[in-house]
């Protein structure tokens, strides 16, 4: 472990020093989800909350000839869904933010191509759900028009081609690793309220947090410090409690991941082992689908955002959610070339 | 071509109707780059531009053991730089945007793991310089506080590597490939002007554009519609001609795609072949240094701006500049199954 990680893990672990430093951001008028749409693969859809989801495909393909184009139809689909949902037309729309973990985000790239709406290009592996949005929200506070799209996306064999092995070699997985979900959620965000719109009340961007850890099977692990500093920072820059939130949902660090967050939080003095959820732990059922771990990918978030987390919200059973997506910082290069595997996580938090 | 290729392309040649669309986007405060700095390869630091970069490096390798990790060490140098020129300190900085060009952006995400402020990852390729300025602003602009870095990075063996074959197979270059610029430009940007301070007067976002182009190793053609599109756009924006600019300066269009946006803006009924100048052909010596179209990369038009434009801006010999950095939305990938080359191009205004 470098001296930097070394350092950073006293002071997330309450051992060392530290300065707070605010990293959040409000809106200084409010940001709507005014829609929102899920597309996901077959796995997904007969999992624990296919009901919640716009489409579901009955062919992971989506009638395309490779897997990186059928994500990229994937993208497409949730976009056009979400946009007929909002009740405008692609053309209203005046920026759309957009994330997928291919190399040089080629999903987003071919899914978007000659759409008419500029297009932001983000990266933050699986926290790029959150990054859309904080990214989405700060262009409209700053006085971009009226609406603008966030969509992000993953496919389970486009991921395994570009960070493992194609799966037809049949590598075995061990218990740690997680299961990239087949999906892509979209978000229209707007100025004004629409009917069933859920209110972005504010955002904690998050660091890129290195402990050092060394294991692309065991991402929740290597996730778990970044999601545990941005939630710690949101705390403090919000001067709130866990108990001030319905739930607290991360993205993706399945069942390994999520023990270590609690663990990490309740050093610093924070439980939130009671109302703490994961999006990679709800969307597959654990007994029945084999996932191990749990879900990943750009796609799981999204997904369980844009359907069982607005639902609650929408219906009251949740009054206020702190979303936290994280994100693995790793590439196959990277990870051949014996480097760690940096966390990043970015908090949003909703509200009806 | 496909259908929407063809309609965008009938749009852009002015053979079809055409809708206008708002893209842009003009800070409601002054926002400032308040400090840039560039840190460069020895290629580089030998061409006509030598003189304008901080600092030149004597190894390519930077002190490290691979491409990548170089690459990385370049880019938290050049960050670090303008921090220091700037005169404030890591802790200052409230969020970073960063971007490259390596699968993952891992030249980023290890650039700046454990780095003491939020990461922002961005993916516009080689447009990237643009794209985190324009983001940069509208984080200043929503609110977010004091100062924000931008960095972008790009390094010629981590991206021969990347897209093509690693230099030592010794592969031909055509006439029309690019040399990728091993470099990093790093801008602080603020609220408050300080000496020396260079106005972002305004941005225009770009659209993904894809003419149906397949040459991986000529970058300039498949950029040169995206860069046509952003500045015709710009122009209709803003309700300005070309000879508002002193100089509207592109990424890395090379020779090829200098010549291609100059017909399709000429199509179009603007003229900026007086004015225009583009970064790649800038960079290296057409004579003495064998970089065939030009030079590109993420690196490119961010070192190239960090020193010479913002220099000529400085020191009054250009007064109003559009810099329009381009990108190619390939991967390996993509190319390999037989895709396009879509392109893309952010616009920014820059005044003393």
């Amino acid at each position: 472990m470098s001296n930097t990680a070394s350092q950073h893990k006293e002071n997330l672990t309450g051992l060392s020093r530290e300065t707070h430093k605010y990293q959040s951001f409000i809106p200084s008028q409010p940001i709507y989800i005014i829609a929102a749409a899920s597309v996901v693969g077959i796995k997904e859809g007969a999992g624990p909350l296919g009901k919640t989801f716009d489409v579901i495909g009955t062919d992971d393909f989506f009638g395309k000839e490779n897997w990186e184009e059928a994500e990229s139809a994937l993208q497409k689909q949730s976009v056009d869904i979400a946009i007929k949902k909002a009740g405008i037309s692609e053309n209203d729309l005046h920026l759309v933010f957009a994330g997928d973990l291919l190399a040089q985000s080629i999903a987003s790239s071919f899914g978007l191509a000659n759409f008419s709406a500029p297009v932001v290009g983000v990266y933050g592996a699986c926290s790029n759900s959150g990054l859309t949005l904080l990214l989405g929200a700060m262009a409209l506070s700053a006085g971009f028009k009226e609406y603008v799209g966030c969509v992000t996306s993953s496919h389970f064999a486009s991921a395994e081609k570009e960070f493992r092995f194609p799966s037809s070699y049949g590598s075995q997985r061990p218990m740690s690793a997680h299961w990239t979900v087949t999906g892509s959620g979209a978000f229209i965000l707007g100025k004004n309220e629409k009917a069933d719109s859920i209110r972005l009340t504010g955002f904690t961007a998050g660091q890129i947090v290195d402990f050092g850890l060394k294991e692309n099977l065991n991402m929740g692990a290597c996730m778990a410090p970044a999601a545990a500093d941005t939630i710690y920072r949101h705390f403090k820059d919000f001067e709130s409690n866990p108990t001030d939130y319905d739930k607290i949902i991360t993205g993706d660090l399945g069942r390994v991941g999520q023990k270590a967050l609690l663990d990490l939080l309740s050093v610093k003095g924070y439980d939130i082992s009671l109302n703490h959820l994961d999006c990679g732990i709800e969307i597959y059922d654990y007994e029945l689908q084999d996932a191990h771990a749990g879900g990943s990918g750009c796609g799981c978030s999204a997904v369980v955002l844009a359907g069982h987390i607005l639902d609650n919200i929408r219906t009251g059973v949740w009054k206020k959610v702190l979303f936290v997506p994280t994100g693995a910082l790793l590439s196959k290069i990277s990870f051949n070339e014996g480097q760690s595997v940096p966390g990043i996580a970015h908090a949003v938090m909703l509200e009806k």
